[in-house]
């Protein structure tokens, strides 16, 4: 989804964050989004229900968190306050709790493992851009 | 909008949270949703519309953030978590900010008068749910 | 919820539709993302979840299309186009399918008999405000 | 963006839409919210806002159509309702308006450029997926 690049590139006036970092960042939340959404419809449809509840509950704050994360950063030049690192924050925590749930039953539910690793990126990726912005 | 604590009441598992505060800062933040998002529309209108970039971002910003701040609320029973108390602070954080802006124009513009009050209250929602959490 | 009332008639280009219909549904809409985001989260605490697993859907769905037309909604200056006669028949459409299913389960959950009857009042209101747009 | 079908892959009750179909879906709309929400903001930075107004409102409708968009399609186990149809209509006006504005100032501006070709990608998945429900 290099879009979001060329996006972020013809933009007047973008901010001081690296528009490479920042890019990775958006498309990873989007990801996340994604990943979250559909992880919590399939764990829905799964017999064992019942113990996925944590899980779909994790998967859905961690999806309203990218999502809030993806728009915040995707309007770069009001950049530079507090909320942008606040909510890089926020979102990284989410990633962090679903990630750690969705990897609890990654070895039954590929949508697990595929969504525990979609976790991680996103993590990862507000972690770096939070430290970028000094 | 007491329906919100009537849902909240009605949940077998509603968490450790207040439900009275919890209730309010969720309601606080959907009507910050619909604050910013029609004062984001109001500026847009307004002939001075190039004075009013800043404020049209920071209601954006503020919106997105209610928004998530609101449903990640509304699940109580995943409460507890670190997840809700980075969001408060972001979202406090969004609405301070979003205040602080509309504040300037509140003078000029009526509809700046009455999202910046908005904010002000949900930012105070916020911060107060945040305390009572410990 | 008078204070969406106070920014829509603050607007100054709020478009054609009736500023009270306008509010009313918009306040609806944001009403029935949280009753819908709550009943979500309780029909997965209860211990017959198994049994919910379609409520908890048409929540989800529900709490999205009221979540995006109060949104849109709240951006009249823009009205009079085809999306906000299309977004309203969407929200009408989830409401339905969505009040019919918490309907269901009223009788022995309180969450949702009180979602079914916000999923009802946005679903008339949906209709309504899509009636007056001729 | 393989991730989304993967996860679609991996969902044990998917619904009957095609998965290629559905996953192409998400992703354009996944993508419009990016592009519009970044060119609403470079439209805000422009000198010429004034000029801008229609492309920044459509953008933000828009974007908040496709979100929702994207998470109801990301539940594929509820689908087969009036919803889904509902929603990707209103997804296709919504990303028709934004593409029909953003190509008016495609030529002085990258930005609107980028996003116009994204909102005539989007729309034409939705139609494209609406077509297959039969």
């Amino acid at each position: 989804m290099t879009v979001t690049a060329d996006m972020l590139r013809s933009h007047p006036d973008a901010g001081k964050a690296d528009p490479q970092a920042l890019a990775a960042c958006v498309d990873r939340c989007l990801e996340c989004v994604q990943t979250c959404t559909t992880c919590a419809d399939a764990c829905l449809a799964e017999e064992m229900v019942a113990e996925l509840r944590t899980c779909i509950r994790t998967d859905l704050d961690c999806a309203d968190l990218c999502d809030a994360t993806a728009r915040v950063l995707s309007r770069p030049a009001g950049h530079g306050t507090r909320v942008v690192r606040d909510v890089l924050a926020a979102c990284a925590s989410a990633c962090k709790a679903c990630g750690d749930e969705c990897e609890r039953h990654a070895g039954r539910h590929e949508h697990c493992a595929v969504c525990a690793e979609a976790c991680r990126r996103c993590e990862r990726a507000c972690r770096e851009l939070l430290d970028s912005l000094g």
